[in-house]
């Protein structure tokens, strides 16, 4: 009863919801500052009989503040169920599925195919295209439509390797049907120049989805390449700078005939209301997020030094979380994940090859940062 | 860059919003009672810092909760944001596309089906049935997905077929591989016995998903099949029965091997926390919602009596909403719409041959169902 593309899957493992009271957690890139007092005051005053109707269908009023937000029109913007959401949009209307339904067709058809009355299928059409490491939900995004999928590793110190290089390296497909890009990356924080990303996109005649998520704690974005260039989306999310993640709201930015294609195939009321109110009301009060940005890139820089101070090597990040390796000596990576833990401090460690020597930490309040920084000297000193 | 699948699609049109002052809106089978005191009081509770944080990834709480009053496990239940998401996610885990990558194959793959090296698909594998008139959704979820649909009707007088008349009929696949059966059914109002819906999940062998979305005003649940046969899904929700439409909450019960595929393609976060919060504490206070199921079921047999003195045939309902062909004469169901709107009543009329001589009319307060009546009158004397 279960197709058989989907019983290959793996079972989602939900991350980590530890109950241990007093615990720092600092391993899911969560903003350590609460809504504003006017958001969390709007959204409290919302919840009253109304819940009992539906929501706006297509986030108006959202979609109207955010096309102000950035200079567009409503049409250019689509609201989802979290940035996840428009992110799983997309690879359902961009790419067709390779297989499944690729390795069984009607006698009918077989007919047609043999007989070339049907066009092939083109590699591209069907691919998923990301650098790696970046956003682990991508490969996992393909893996569920049956899409191929292409992880082209990024330079070794973590930067965008250039179309040049791209084109040298003879693995990254440019007619890819969908190409994500992490920007700034995660897990390495690094930030990538809009120039840069510019001239990927423009080599590029699929689409390009420029995932933002953690933008809002770097140098640049790239906002202005959805607007100038009809293959090009935007991801943006409520969750991390403006501390919704409970509340479920992204969104993309993009050309209206994409938009359209995304619309067709979501949910009709895919947003809940709460969400939107509380979104319409963090944009009306981005002056207390902006300082909290501000706050977070200054406990960034300072935990980005003292761990230096102890020997770290720690990225440089345009992000809310830095990627760090401990000094050299007997304990692994996997061993400070353990060790903070035991000094309750909950950070994150991914095993896998390139990213195995460091620790994802995300930035937490200055407090947090410093009993870090302590629980590190400790360790280092035992 | 958008796929054929997707660029064929109708777009969506969202169901009306009136803005109208005053307004009596009978058209979306919203409870017309507001969610209990104690569950915005909850609500309203949590809406504070911890917004910033990730919700529970698998509705954790709820389904525990959820499993008590089902007298199942948690492993029977997923919750999705809204029970449209879930009903999407059926057809995405069960049924083959049809088209899309149907058409298109690789030379490779086009050698190996004319060699017979690949096993064809067989119609019933790509096939989304469900009895028509019903929930419009099905035939929207399967064109999104490259599904192929069966629209088999329902009897005259909106009767579930029997299993012998399906089987006459012919057009009926008993091997389809995902059928809906929205029960009680919409538009119609009309309920269905158990036992009925039993003998039919018996003769099927693909996936039945029961949409139950409006059973706690009918008489009777068939819960207890998705308990008793692994291939037999209930769906519910927490919009209609329990004032909760803004906060998309919905679920699927049935054998954990169908909800582990589901739970495999779903959004990690696919449920809002304030939606799981408010779920949870509606279950801790079913006796305000029961009495509100008693007031409802009331009104909508006062309604129908009173409409039925009026000339309406009213046919018996088991939800929130009756299906009523107003009095013989010069004004078509059409033109009753349009007056009951004049007099700032707003009902829902659908545009098929089956139900377009009726109106369907949601169950509000008594005094709404006055309203309505006295406007009736009106419109029948004038």
């Amino acid at each position: 009863m279960i197709r058989p593309l989907v019983h290959q899957l793996h079972a989602y493992v939900p991350g980590e919801q530890p109950k241990i009271k007093g615990l720092i957690k600092l391993n899911t890139n969560e903003n350590p500052y609460p809504p504003s007092p006017r958001v969390l005051r709007v959204v409290k005053a919302a919840v009253d009989g109304r819940l009992r109707l539906y929501p706006n269908p297509t986030a108006q009023l959202l979609r109207e503040k955010l096309a102000k937000l950035h200079k567009c029109k409503p049409e250019n913007i689509i609201v989802g169920n979290g940035s996840d959401e428009v992110l799983a949009l997309a690879v359902r209307a961009f790419v067709e599925p390779a297989v499944g339904q690729a390795s069984r067709l009607s006698p009918s058809k077989k007919e047609k195919l043999a007989t070339g009355k049907m066009p092939a299928l083109r590699k591209s059409d069907s691919l998923v295209q990301y650098f790696h490491p970046s956003y682990s939900l991508y490969p996992v995004l393909a893996d569920i439509h049956g899409a191929a999928r292409n992880a082209v590793p990024l330079n070794p110190n973590f930067t965008l390797p250039s179309v040049a290089e791209l084109k040298k390296g003879q693995v990254w497909d440019f007619h890819a049907a969908l190409t994500f890009v992490t920007t700034p990356n995660a897990p390495s924080g690094c930030g990538y120049a809009t120039a840069e990303l510019e001239k990927l996109c423009r080599a590029m005649s699929g689409v390009v989805v420029l995932d933002e998520a953690y933008v809002d704690f770097a140098r640049e974005n790239a906002m202005k390449l959805a607007l100038k260039y009809p293959h090009v989306l935007v991801a943006r999310t409520f969750s991390k700078a403006y501390s919704l993640c409970f509340q479920r709201v992204g969104y993309f930015v993009g050309h209206p005939e994409l938009i359209a294609a995304l619309d067709k195939i979501r949910d009709s009321y895919n947003v809940n209301g709460l969400g939107q109110i509380a979104a319409v009301a963090t944009l009306e009060d981005l002056k207390y997020y902006r300082a909290n940005f501000r706050k977070i890139v200054a406990t960034r820089e300072e935990l980005s030094r003292a761990l230096t101070l102890l020997g770290f090597r720690v990225l440089p990040s345009q992000t809310n979380f830095i990627l760090a390796k401990p000094p050299g000596g007997t304990l692994t990576a996997k061993d400070w994940l353990q060790k903070l833990r035991e000094k309750k401090i909950l950070v994150r460690w991914f095993n896998y090859p390139e990213v195995k020597d460091y620790l994802r930490i995300t930035i937490g309040t200055p407090a947090e940062a410093r009993a870090l920084v302590k629980a590190a000297k400790t360790i280092l000193s035992s």
